[in-house]
Formats: structure tokens, sequence, C-alpha cells
């Protein structure tokens, strides 16, 4: 036997629908809990764009998370018959490849019952035709009731919002912003503990992030939110083995530190890692069309001395850095946080295109 | 700060959802109120292909045009729930690359409720296995209720339309034709002006158009359709810089004169303009793969000659040929020309798969 | 006249959507009569993946043939109101270029109520950032119910189907299986002679395979699912001009001879064609990236000494091997077999998404 009936022969058939317990398991209902609705909030993403992490005000963050929450408890709750999106028509633009991002927003706009038209190729845009931005917006008007954008090309986003009428999301812009996945980041981490949204949690974390933050997008994000719940944070400790001095964009640092986080920077990750209980690791930074990736030191796997408890979060996709051999350890909620990325990409759709009335328990 | 962040702090994150007022701004009420719903017009498209311009003769353009606008009135009357598409599938195959004509198809074919398989890549296609256009159409028959096609190659369509047993629309074949881009283009002069919908218009107007009739697809299109409504038409007047004496396809002039239209042509844009009611510019031609661009002295910009209340038409996408500094200003109806495509479209498709009986008023 | 105004004037615009009586004339009522419903050997798919042919036993077979033919008869019926489909979401991935195999998948899937995303570029995946596949398995699980994939790489469905909690359809790994494209065939064949599912049949017939078992994917899962049925077959007469001793897989001739099948080879299609009561014809042998083409004494023609009745099955897309002048005759089957594959796969796609008892007549 040979190829597929071979693997048949041997059981491959059949799988199990249901996920192994060590993936990210805790349930959503914490969150759901530790939050009261408050609709009104929500009601602020109306008549925006979403273009960058500095955009989200605790509250309005809190009640996101609390939204994605109810999603993620109840998937079928609002499948059918109530489609939130229903009758809504997504403009999903990827000039810069993508399946995994690309494959989220538009699992998360089906599920609530939208439509999506998608633009996987820049070469068939009018763009190479000489085509501006301004006026590819100008045509997206009239065709869709929301945009989504990635582009290596980090000014396209800007340049679309000043011509646009109905809201776009930047899905990632060049090395910039990537708001929605630091969205994610953050709602997993609130999913594992969600007192950290109470106004004076009582036992902080640590929390590492491995990468540069002004040549990571989703560092970036990532660091501007972390520092709306600064108070939830012992300290982030920022990693990396970066030597040329272009770690920091211009007052990147001052900006987190105002709003109250505490930084440190360190080159040693198994040195630092006993004491952190969240990991975050994102070894691979998009540099215009390529990709560079860290040093050979900055990896995880099964012998790194991790903190008994602690969590590992990366956005994916991965290489070497984090090794599969912690896939099934309790540390491993980096599948989790793939999987709530979805429930937080609903969350922000239904918002943004405002039909926040249809999911809301009292309106 | 930088990038988004930047951007969102100098305020980009709003956006306003309304149109300024100068685009485009008379409703197509005033069609609607000069046009009687005579339903049986429409079903003539039933079990037919739209190939090219010439299958529309007046009643029925009349009537298309009075269904696009019931459709730009209404937008959300026929959106949920009766959805006259519901349970289509249409196969958008777009050999040549668009993203503009593409997604102005899809959008028209999803606000009515139908699904869409989409084809963007002809190098996946069995062509590139060297299977014929007609086995290609005797499985589209298979797969879905229509078809929509552009291809550089001219004769895809007509080799497809002999195997079909599903309507096809040509969305543009090479140098040939573009139908529904031409029932667009009047539909916005007949919004504009529906009193030129009557047998005997009092005022008539000068349309001058920028481009050489056997070279663009648009022009070709769209001088068949004025051809039907001849006496609304003072003049035509066909404007380019080419010494070739490869402006008219053999009879093309001929036809359109026994029509009745009345054409001059004339290669100075800036004398003719205080005259021209209606400015159709489109200095792109696309030949083959590539495309070659018009004089640079067939341009318009705030400094044009242009006459007062006169309109600008532009099929898109632009370039230095139309200025954006007209954008702001009354002359700009080539947003609102893009904006009535899509309707233009659902009235199409409405009628091509034969679902008329659901939208009109009487049946 | 040129171009589209052209054909327009010769008549080419109205077409015909009824099928030629000839294309595979005999309705799915004889094989829905024959076969008694028997729902609880669909519930066998539930929790399985569809990577083999040899995954498939004659009672289930019997019953998507059956549940097929159901689709097939009254393919409005289960349109709407009631959609099997509906809220389930399918990742539509084809590695290796498809327009036809994709859109047939993509078409079942929509009939039925479903939502899609695809991924039609290798290149914009994680893979091409050398991601595992078991990782964009895991992807997979949080973004859609069902995935249906294809690829020139044999293994990468085996990979997947590790690490996936949803169904994954094979739609073609390298040169290894085909096994929908089989269901398809041996589909068609007892839509056409419906007896032939009888635990005995009285007229059994001889089926000649034109292609190379060991090179050809759809050629080895047909060969599986016929020996399902072997005492239908006086003989399978396998017809290549292979010189090189690669015809069989290690055992798989062996095998089929154990399941029944009456196995013999030869070299002369001409020679056998008279006593063939059904001829398969598959001349393309994707081989890597590439494919070969069969010696040319292997083709149909309206002279090749067909038996009176025979009918021909061809996966499509075809090449010179079968020749059009066949297509106005009565042994053209392969049409019928294209139109059916997308009932065959609405049938399979319902069971494997375990939607079966919104289509059972009797729960």
């Amino acid at each position: 036997m040979v190829g597929a009936e071979k693997a048949i022969f041997e059981g491959a058939a059949s799988f199990e629908p249901e996920r192994p317990d060590v993936y990210g398991s805790a349930h959503p209902k914490g969150l759901l809990r530790a939050v009261q609705e408050e609709h009104e909030y929500l009601l602020t993403l109306s008549k925006n764009h979403v273009a960058s992490a500095a955009q989200f005000e605790r509250p309005l963050l809190t009640q996101l998370f609390r939204l994605a929450a109810k999603y993620e408890a109840n998937p079928d709750r609002f499948a059918t018959p109530m489609k939130p999106l229903s009758g809504k028509l997504l403009i999903s633009a990827f000039y810069e490849p993508s399946t995994r991002t690309r494959l989220s927003f538009e699992s998360a706009w089906h599920r609530l019952g939208g439509d999506i038209m998608s633009i996987t190729d820049r070469s068939t845009t009018g763009i190479a035709k000489g085509e501006s931005l301004s006026d590819v917006a100008e045509m997206f008007n009239n065709y869709g009731d929301c945009v989504v954008l990635r582009d290596n090309a980090e000014s396209s986003v800007m340049e679309m919002m000043g011509a646009l009428r109905i809201p776009i999301i930047n899905a990632g812009n060049g090395m910039d912003e990537h708001p929605t996945q630091a969205l994610a980041d953050l709602y997993a981490i609130m999913k594992w503990r969600p007192d950290l949204l109470a106004e004076e949690p009582e036992n902080k974390i640590r929390i590492g992030i491995v990468g540069v933050p002004n040549r990571m997008r989703t560092v970036r994000s990532l660091l501007t939110l972390l520092s709306r719940f600064s108070n939830s944070f012992e300290e982030v400790v920022v990693i990396h083995d970066d030597k040329n001095g272009d770690v920091w964009a211009p007052e990147q640092k001052e900006n987190l530190l105002r709003e109250g986080l505490n930084i440190r920077e360190s080159d040693d990750l198994d040195k630092e890692l006993p004491e952190l209980d969240v990991v975050y690791i994102n070894a691979i930074a998009w540099v215009a069309d390529g990709f560079e990736v860290m040093g050979k030191n900055l990896k995880l796997d099964k012998d790194s001395p991790l903190k008994k408890d602690s969590i590992i979060l990366h956005p994916l996709a991965r290489g070497d850095e984090l090794c599969t051999s912690l896939d099934d350890t309790a540390h491993n909620w980096y599948f989790a946080q793939a999987r709530g990325a979805v429930f937080m990409r609903m969350a922000l759709l239904t918002c943004i295109v405002q039909r926040t009335e249809m999911v809301m328990d009292v309106v």
C-alpha cells in the first residue's frame, strides 16, 4: 500500500473533534462574570476606522473583551437565525500576502452572516494601472460596508482613510501596527486571568515580550494596549538581541512609561523566564517584502526554564523560535490565542458596522 | 509618534459616512418619475447572453434604467428579507485582471442575495492545460447560473456563448466591447437629465467623447447606446489626436449615422469644452496586455474651459487625464457614475437570471 | 461589423437552457428506485476525513449514490428554505491549481447553503514562510467546519489529517488519489445502469480504463471503488502503452484481485472497444508540476469501433484523446459525469459535516 490508502489503513481517517485539555482551557465564562455589560462604550466605534492600537481606551477594551467572550461562550447563539452582519459586505484586501489573518477576518465575518469580496493580488488592482489609493477608496465606498486592509506599504491605510466613507480596519501596515492582533493577544491574557481587568488587581503579572518594538507591528500594538492596563502588570520585560540601537521609535517608550507601564529591557531570555507569567514571542520580523529572524538563543522549547503555570503567546506563523514540544503542555496558550482571535474580530466587526444593538442583552 | 498612531492623533480615525453634495447629487427619483414601469421589455433578456451594446434597443434600455433607479432609490428594500438572487450562483471569471469591474459585479450580485465563485487567475484554469473554451463553458453549465467574463482575448466570450446554457455577460473583451460599462454611463446621463428619455426631448445636449472608437471598448459600446437615443443629442463630438487613420472600425461610423447620431470629430478638447454638456473622458486604451495613453493635451483640470453645469464622466481607473482638482466641483459625475454602476448591474442581473417578477410593482 | 456586435447580429445572443438529449439522459430516478434509503451507513462518515477511496465500503457507496440521486432529481428542493449546510464554513484550499474541481466543490457547498473561504495561491500561505502543515491544520480548526485540499505534494493531506479536528477531503494529492472523482465516476455508471447495484447483477458489464494505475490518481481511486462492486463487472481491462514496468504500485493489483475484480491489461484500445460497455479515458497524467500525455493511438473519435450503447467517461479536462465529434453522440456520458459530480459532492459534504438528518426521508 502507498499514499492515502496506507494512511487510512493505519487509522488516520478518524479524528477527534474535541480540543486537547491543555489548549488554553479556561472558558470565557470567567471573563463574562468579571465584567458587566456597558453598551455605550462600544458605540464609540461608530463612524471610526481602526488603524492604531492607540484608539482603544480601557473601558472600550473591557467591553470588547466581554463581547468577544460572549461570542466565544455561545458560538451557535449568534449564528442563526439572527445574524448581526446579515446584508453587510466586506472588502477583504490583502495586498501583502496572508492566509492566517485573512481567514481569521473572513471566518469572523461569515460566522456573523455577512458576505465577502476578496482581493488577494495587488497586481489585479487599479494600483497596478497607476490609480491613486484615494480613488480606490472612493470605489470601495460604493461596493462594500467595511474594508480590511493589509499592505507592506505602511502608508496605504492612511491614504485610504482620508477618502473612505465606510470603516477600514488595519490588518497590518508594513512594520507599523497590527491593532486587531494586539486585541486578540490581550483578550487571551484577560481570559486566562480576568482578575486583571479589575481597577486594582491584587496579583499583578510579569510579562516578557520577545521582539523589537520599533520593527515588529505586533509588538508595537501590543505594548500600547498593555499600557491601558498598566496597573495589571508588575513589569514588562522587552527581550531582544538588537545591537543597532533601533529598538524604539522616537517617544514610543516615553509614551508607554507615561501611561504607567514599568518597562525593562533584557537580552537573556532564559534568565528572565523563571519570573515571567506570560511569555510573548514573535521572532519573525517583517521587513519590506522579506523577513528577518531573531537570534538563535531567543527560543522556547521543553528545556526552557518556564515558570510553573506561565503561558506562552505567539501571533503565529511560527518557526524554530517556538518548539512544537511545548504544544502538549499547559503553557500552550498560543492555540487558544488564535482561536479567540476569531471571536475578538467578531466583536470588533459587530461594533464597527453598527450592529451592536443586535447582540446586547439590554439596549 | 509615527505611523497609524500619528494619523489617529491627528484626527484621522473618524469618517463621515455621507457623500459630499457635489458627488452627482441628483436623486434617481427624477428618472423614476419620468418613466412608467413596463415589465415586458425586461423579459426579452430571458435566455439571452449580454455580449454587445448592440443588443439593447431603446425601450429595453429605458426600462433597465428605471429598474436601476428603483434599486438606487431604495437600496435597503431589496436587500432583506426578499432577495431576488437568493439561491443563484455567479461564476465571476476575470481572466484579464480587474478589481473595479469585478467588485462592481460581485457587489451587485451579493446585494441581491446571491452567491459567487471567483476565478481571478487564468493560469489556474484548464485553459492552461489546453482545455477548449467550449469545454470550459460546458463545465460552467453545471456549476453556476450566470457567468461574468473579462478577457484580453477578444474572442473568448464568443467561443463560450456557443456552448453555454446559462447566460454570460461580457465584462470587457479585448478592445471590442464593454456593454455594462456603457449601460452605467448612459444611466448616469439619464439620471442627470431624465427629460432626455422623452420621445422628443426639448433641450437636447451636446456630448464630447475623448477617445478612439476603434480601440477603446468603452467608447465603442457607449456610442452604440447613444445611437438608440439619437434624438436626445444635438451632436456627438469625438475628440482624439490619432493620426494613424485607425479611428473607426469598418462601418462603425456609418451604422451610428444611420441610427441618427450626429457625429463630428475634433482634435482640440479645449476648443470644444465650452459647448459640451457632457464630457466623457477615457484616455487609457487597453492594447493587448498593456495600455497606451492619449496625448498630453487631452486632459481635464480646473483650468479647462468647462461649460457651466456640464458634467464629466470617466469609466475609471483614471490617470493624469482627469485632475483630482475637479473632484470637489459640481462637474464631478464620475463618482456618481461608479456608484450608479452597481445598481445598473443589479438591474441587468435580475433580468438575466429571470427574477424580474420579484421586483416589479405590478406583474 | 466586428467582434461581439457581429456575433450578436449572427444570432449568438440567445441560448437554449435545456441540455441536448444525448448528454447522458438517464434520469437519476432509476437509481432512486433501485435503492432503499438506509440512513445509518451515512453516519459512518461522521468524524472521518476523506483521504482515500479505500475508506468506502459497498453499503456506504450505495447510500451515497442514492443521496446524490435524490439531490440530482430534486435540485430545488434542498436549495430553499431548508439549507443543509447553512452556517457551515468551507476552507477551499487549492495549492495545486484547478478550476474544475474547485468550482465543483464550491458549487456543491453553495447549493446547500454554506459559506466558503478560498485559498488559490500557495505563496500567500504561511507555508511560504516556513510554517508546518500541522500548524496550518490547527489554524483551520479555528476558522472553518470542513477543508477541501488539492496539492501536488502527495503527503500534505496526511500531514494535515494528524492535527485537524474538522474533516478534510482530499481533492487530489499528487499522483496518489482523487477519491471524490472516483465517487463521481462510479455514480455516473450506476445512474446509467442501476441494476448493477444489485447483489447479483444479471447483466454484468465490461469496463475499459485507459490509463496507468500507478501514475494517475483518478485511475487508482476508481479501481478501488470498482472492486467494491466486483460482481458487477465481467472484466476490467486496463489499457495503456507503458513499457517501463511502472504500471502498478506494490500490491495494488493483488488487493484488487483479492476483492474479486477480474483484471486484464491490453495495449490496443481499438481491439478492445467493440466489447467494452464503459470506456474510461484519462490520457493526461499529472507528474509533479507538469503532465505527461499518453501515446497517440490511445484516442477516441468518431471512427473508433465503439460498442453500440456503450458510454464514455472522462474526468476532464480533456485534450486530443477524446475528440469533440463524440460530444453529440449517445456515447457522451462525460458531460453527465461532470454534472453528476456536483450532486455526488453535495451528498458527501452533507454527511461529512453531519447534516444527514436534514435530508433523510425517515430519521
